[in-house]
């Protein structure tokens, strides 16, 4: 298969426009969505959507029991999918909920989340990806910008823009505890990055990702593009959207405030997975789902 | 003399309630003051007050232009005022520029600034230490939360809470590139912090503070006591006012937006320093003025 968005592959960044549609639903169609066409005009322009008091306050204090039930269950575990702090016995992510979990599998099958997903991405959906993610106060590291589009494409094959990813907030976001930061915009251009893609690279990226992450002067001039950097706060039990391709990242956090959330990752069934585009080896099942591929449109 | 305010001779943190009034001219007389009583009242419950607009936009870029022109006139300069990155040669802090510089020490004598801060200290003024913070985007390190008092009293001796730190903003303050973060009422209670200080500890506490940042707990119970955190953002030339005792840090900054400001701290003529409370030798005078006091009050 041709590759439409080539990254790791020159010594020299590169930025290329978009190939793809940011809402794959025909824009006729916006009386068939279940959010507004503002909403809609929001995320095509700016890459996301931020929806506040999506979970009710009950719904809210069932996942935080959800969140920390499962962490506590997998303390003396021993598995790919409980990441630790590099540091200490931590848990900070549990990946593959979505299947692992019936709790969060519910959670992944919602039909109040699942209609949205299908007209963005304009087709039945799977779950490409989820995990939970504790971030704890005081200790958080930043996270670097980058576009998760440029790792799955490169990394897991995913051969086009038509993956979104939801978090689901389960801690009040404020500007301070290390909220997610977007370029508005971004969505529209591929920063192909720089350096080659070692095999097992994931082991060190799920705590610092290193490769694909764009240059300075790449950033600088999306962030000019996009009119500057944007971070959706809220309380717990709002949700963000933000298409694949969105550049985005976050600082630390020393502030006492924890930032917990549930994070999915939905993509078209019509996108799956090919051969990862850097030629190296496929990564696990539980980052990438390859061969569980479980078409949600069949809970209708 | 007695110490008050003791800290780093205990292996157990311990919090005191602040023995120094806040705004050292009595509250009668706020009709003598150069700013408002809101702005007395806000500063008095919160420990700091911000001002916009405080320069004019050509005061503003001449104090940009000042600042740069510095850097690249002490490019070559070896001298411990100058502060360097840990991994490059770039600069990231110049010391004791309201005497060393004619264009700084005239801001530093500025008579508008000098009429705030004679009023919340209730009389005449020296600076105590002066700085040029240049924080370039994408590589900005976060600064763990500390008072300034318990550096000043413990390392300088600086026998009472009767200081206030000014920071003049030179580039946009924005919520995600790495502001200050101050803790609301803070000001009201000394966190005595363990550990000891080595002779010369300036030298790494320059580049990142160890001693003195107190523990969890006491963030914790400070941040709840003081309803969160504030974070005063603003454009370039507004003014931050924080007494001496107010707790603060600000976190890293991926961001490509830099952060300079320009830092002085004005201390009052009658609260000069003693011998250092812990016992060890006296930092230079770069960066706590000893010898060199001059009481600014004699300019008007």
């Amino acid at each position: 298969m041709k590759d439409l968005y080539p990254s790791r592959q020159n010594n020299k960044p590169e930025i290329f426009e978009r190939k793809d549609p940011v809402i794959h639903t025909d824009r006729s169609k916006d009386d068939q969505a279940p959010i507004s066409t503002e909403q809609l005009d929001f995320y095509e322009e700016n890459g996301f959507l931020q929806i506040e008091n999506f979970f009710s306050d009950e719904e809210v204090s069932n996942m935080q029991k959800g969140i920390f039930e499962l962490q506590e269950d997998s303390h003396g575990v021993q598995s790919d999918k409980v990441i630790r702090e590099p540091e200490s016995d931590e848990i900070r992510s549990i990946f593959h909920v979505h299947e692992d979990d019936d709790y969060f599998k519910n959670i992944a099958n919602d039909q109040r989340l699942l209609d949205i997903v299908n007209h963005l991405l304009g087709s039945d959906v799977y779950v490409h990806q989820s995990r939970i993610n504790y971030k704890p106060g005081f200790t958080g590291k930043e996270f670097d910008w980058h576009s998760d589009f440029e790792t799955w494409h490169v990394e897991d094959g995913m051969p086009r823009m038509r993956a979104v990813s939801l978090s689901i907030a389960l801690s009040d976001n404020y500007t301070f505890n290390g909220p997610l930061m977007l370029i508005p915009g971004s969505q529209n251009y591929y920063v192909s990055c720089i350096g080659e893609t070692p095999d097992d690279n994931y082991k060190e990226s799920l705590q610092k990702q290193k490769l694909g992450v764009p240059d300075h002067d790449s950033l600088r001039w999306l962030a000019e593009k996009g009119g500057g950097i944007s971070v959706p706060t809220g309380k717990a039990g709002s949700i963000t959207l933000f298409e694949s391709n969105t550049m985005h990242g976050s600082n630390g956090n020393i502030t006492p405030y924890s930032r917990n959330n549930l994070f999915m990752v939905y993509n078209s069934v019509e996108n799956q997975l090919v051969k990862p585009y850097s030629g190296g080896k496929e990564r696990p099942e539980f980052i990438a789902v390859r061969d569980g591929v479980r078409d949600l449109s069949y809970n209708k």
